[in-house]
């Protein structure tokens, strides 16, 4: 951690995720680190890696599911100094993170005709639109736009825009609008800047976070989010575990630091986010300690004592 | 049109799209433009807009089913002289275009719980990876990436990889690869030259053939082609009817162009493809004349007129 406690006033609890199954929990996410979470409320969560093709339930799933993380929040913004084709992101995606094409019900109709289901509640819907624009309100945002094929999935998205609009009346000082996935991504590629907050379904915030990941340089340096009913707030790098370079002191780790960022804010920790993303983006920009991925040839270490420098 | 019929030998039926239903087809289709394009089984389509909110069904949804239009492929390449952020864009999406996410099955399951149906059959599914390895054999293509979300839609996406992969293994000499639609995505903005051939079903295609004509410019100059069964080809521009800028002689025939040339490479007549092709480019590259979308103030017949001067 690049913060002391005598800083910031925290006290973690550590919880690994198991090697094996919790029978209590049948994943591989033990008992206790999901009542820790459910205790504290808010939590730091490293990438994990789910066994593949072993049937198991991926990991990130059950814990969104499990503590009900409705939310999903990504702060995307250019960083300067590290440069891209773009230099003007500053958008937050919310991603509605508990439904939509992620149900898990499918079924074969008959051989060789599959289908799945996509559902689509009022509930959820408006909960995370109520998120997004209370996120807008403050945080000083102007615009939320919900993201949708209702053109197409006229109920299932349609649902979801109904839901929007009402809570967008509420919000008389956000200005709203809707926009259509396809032609959302052939703007986001064309002009990022004319985007704040963008708000939708699973599936399209899935697609929507990682292209706007891939505009200023990807998922190892976008933080992330997830909030949960009963105010949880669960951080997390989104990338990939890596296991080719763990132990190896080689990963980035910006993506973790800038999501405890977000954490510290939702704990209202203003300050103390402030300072420490502040000496995460000089060191990025400085640019004289860079990570592998970012073209660089820094360690882990020599990086994240350039930020604990910078403090 | 920019050739004239006595270069090309095509002759042309005119089928106008009408302003009430026609009882045969129920829709804004006349019966006889659907039966001109199953008869000469190759067509040329400009943009259509379907009136909203009155109910009716799109006309191009409508086309696709009628004329089983099972494969819309988009070349997309980068245009010397079209500045964008990228350079180095060449790749062809190819949509399966009559199932998946637009089966228009939708319901209510019970008050604020809505779901809708999304379709994979193995028949399209097949029938759509056939065409991209085909295309990609007879185009000089190296590679076919399949985009999918398998790992959360399993059966769906699933039977979707499974159908490529069967087919892959009758081109050997093609590369191909899987790629999670979300990191497509990542991928496709931060290093669009890692793409050559990209199969997907319906919405995948539908976010990423609009996210890659984004990357090189927009619509109005990526060119679209419909194949159906039978060896139906119908060419079309995807962008929208502009109806603000209709009859003002400023829209941009680029995208329309382009089709065409689609439609004579269908035909196999390479050659005036070529040179119309190297004309439209040329005029593009030059950039004396340039109209309004592309920052020009030319009108669309002094472009096309230079069009032609290039022939
Ligand atoms: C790993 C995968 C299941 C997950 C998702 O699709 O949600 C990932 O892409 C994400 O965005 O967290
Ligand atoms: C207009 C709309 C129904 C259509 C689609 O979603 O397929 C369009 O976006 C396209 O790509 O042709």
């Amino acid at each position: 951690m690049v913060f002391r406690e005598a800083e910031v006033p925290i006290e973690w609890e550590e919880h690994y995720v198991g090697d094996q199954i919790d029978p209590r929990t049948q994943s591989f996410l033990t008992w206790e680190s999901l009542e820790s979470v459910r205790k504290n409320r808010v939590g730091l969560k490293g990438p994990m890696a789910t066994p593949i093709g072993k049937g198991h339930r991926s990991l990130n799933l059950t814990l969104r599911k499990e503590l009900n993380l409705y939310a999903n929040v990504r702060p995307c913004y250019s960083l300067p100094g590290y440069k891209t084709r773009y230099d003007d992101v500053n958008l937050i995606t919310i991603r509605e993170n508990t439904e939509g094409e992620y149900s898990g019900l499918e079924h074969q109709v008959v051989r060789g005709v599959v289908e799945s289901l996509k559902i689509i509640t009022r509930q959820a819907s408006l909960r995370v639109a109520e998120y997004a624009f209370h996120y807008a309100k403050t945080h000083g945002r102007e615009r939320v736009s919900a993201i949708h094929k209702a053109n197409i999935m006229q109920k299932t998205d349609g649902l979801f825009l109904k839901c929007c609009r009402e809570v967008a009346e509420k919000y008389p000082d956000i200005k709203y609008e809707e926009v259509v996935i396809d032609n959302c991504c052939m703007m986001l590629v064309k002009n990022p800047a004319l985007f704040d907050v963008l708000v939708m379904p699973n599936l399209y915030g899935d697609i929507i976070s990682d292209l706007c990941a891939g505009l200023i340089g990807g998922l190892g340096l976008t933080p992330s989010c997830n909030i949960g009913e009963g105010g949880i707030a669960l951080a997390e790098a989104v990338h990939g575990s890596a296991p080719d370079i763990a132990g190896k002191n080689l990963a980035n780790p910006t993506a973790l630091l800038l999501s405890s960022v977000t954490m510290l804010r939702h704990l209202e920790l203003h300050d103390k986010a402030d300072r420490i993303q502040n000496a995460i983006l000089s060191t990025i920009a400085e640019g004289k300690f860079r990570t592998a991925d970012l073209g660089g040839a820094s360690s882990t270490s020599d990086f994240t004592k350039a930020i604990c420098d910078h403090l």
